[in-house]
């Protein structure tokens, strides 16, 4: 076990964090990560409330591990979410695209440990303020939403690292060992993961999808709908009529009408991949093979310990 | 010395090498980094072919040490500028914006080291076909020109040290000794750093663009114009622009009538800082100190080797 200032907040063994991801992450994903010494999040924002509550009692018979729930703060029904987080007394909640101030006391109040998704310092500093015990800094290559600033990992978590106290773990281009020591180097405490956690058995993304990832080359994604609300996706159809769209200098408004209604679901979780919205990160094009989630977390840490090791052979 | 394929390639004593910049890196810096024991690069983008000329018959006087020239392969008098470096005997030419395949070979039978710039795993295989000794590996937070397809440099590195065998240098995202450990971790044998190099007397960039730098801010840049050329500038009059007329849909056509001619001498040389173009890496938010060149490449050094020594602590 090692203890840094991650694995002892959460109490885990190792700082490998998979994220909570909309259609991907229930609580198979989420219970298989934990139950391999790393924190597996239950991801909210794709799922109506008594569908999360299923996924937590399910996790809890799953895992004796620490487990986390992320949760959008823009999800319309997100009252009833934080209810039944306190009501299921989940240990640890991730929040993300919102305002930390809202939720993060009467969380902490219920003993919740609370984790705030930033894309830069200024919002790393509001969610230290907001008293958040721990931030997720995300960087530009991330897949799914991200921030307008475009700061990648490389620049962000350096900076991120001296504007807060607090611990820190980095998001955003982290697939293997090496990127996952790259970002320690940086200042991060731990590393939080996803697109690599789609290629399980375990994720209920669909298989589709999941191969789509496996068979992805270099600069197969790419930040879209900054009008809107920025989300990186893959390239298909979708993304290719949302780009047209942009090119000829749509408005907000149309782009939100070329996107409709549940494209993240037809494309993540239906299989749909020309129509389906499709959010996966940079890193898509380095994942060769689909593996147990508890082999990932195992392979990741041995990567890394083993490149830390090996690092003066460098100098 | 550190003997490495880079260090050893260049017969350099440390693997830092100074971006060759436009209106910014003459013979007073790429002497200095070269003094330093880093390679300096005077770029001959933004100079007339006797200007180039005298900047390296005055980098020679400057320095017994290794040094390369810059040549944006699409430089109109290219022809001029490839018979100046053969007739002065330059030892190291990076070349970048363009196929290499036109100039490698006749570089190389001259006794000439050949470098070249890419942004993707795909163009650094062509380099290598092409005959190129090393390549250089551009991520996404760079400043200036930049690759289409937007991958970082914590992502791209991996990548590019998978396909190819030649040596290998990261840039993009790198300031400090910390992200150069962290480009090395990732694959990369030495750095390539722009930005940090602006922020020095030895630089010939105005002092407005220097003093902007120190003054910005996290997420003061963004990539650019990536309907014609993509480039990373520093957001200004200029920069919004052209980014309202991208909003709009405006064509190519369009944004280089807004570009015109001479942006980037007004913006960098001049120190127009409202309607001149400032290209410079994302990295320019942490740069806090105008300092000489040969301080900046002992700092990056010393922090590497300490942060290499360190990196066990985390384990």
């Amino acid at each position: 076990m090692l203890k840094n200032r991650i694995t002892q907040l959460f109490n885990i063994e190792k700082p490998i964090i998979q994220a909570g991801m909309v259609w991907t992450s229930g609580w198979k994903l989420a219970s298989a990560v934990s139950n391999a010494g790393g924190l597996g999040i239950i991801g909210s924002g794709s799922m109506y409330p008594d569908v999360l509550e299923h996924h937590i009692s399910s996790c809890k018979v799953a895992t004796e591990k620490p487990y986390a729930v992320n949760v959008p703060l823009l999800y319309p029904d997100i009252e009833k979410h934080i209810e039944i987080i306190i009501k299921e007394k989940v240990p640890i909640v991730f929040t993300s695209a919102g305002n930390p101030k809202t939720w993060t006391k009467i969380l902490k109040d219920e003993g919740i440990i609370v984790v705030h998704v930033v894309s830069s310092s200024v919002f790393a500093q509001k969610a230290e303020a907001a008293g958040c015990d721990a931030i997720v800094a995300e960087g530009f290559e991330a897949g799914g939403h991200n921030g307008r600033e475009e700061t990648t990992t490389l620049v962000l978590i350096p900076q991120v690292k001296q504007a807060i106290s607090i611990p820190l773990i980095a998001a955003g281009g982290i697939a293997n060992g090496q990127q996952m020591l790259a970002a320690m180097v940086l200042g991060a405490d731990a590393v939080q993961i996803g697109s690599r956690f789609i290629c399980t058995p375990e994720a209920s993304a669909h298989s589709n999808f999941k191969e789509a990832i496996l068979s992805s080359k270099e600069g197969d994604t790419m930040l879209s709908m900054k009008k809107t609300v920025p989300v990186r996706l893959m390239k298909n159809n979708f993304f290719q009529q949302i780009r047209d769209a942009e090119l000829r200098g749509a408005s907000a408004e149309e782009l939100n009408e070329i996107l409709g209604r549940g494209r993240a679901k037809k494309g993540m979780f239906e299989g749909q991949l020309d129509e389906g919205e499709l959010e996966v990160g940079q890193v898509s094009s380095m994942i060769k093979q689909i593996k147990p989630a508890a082999d990932i977390v195992a392979e990741i840490w041995n990567e890394c310990i083993a490149e830390a090791q090996a690092v003066t052979k460098y100098f």
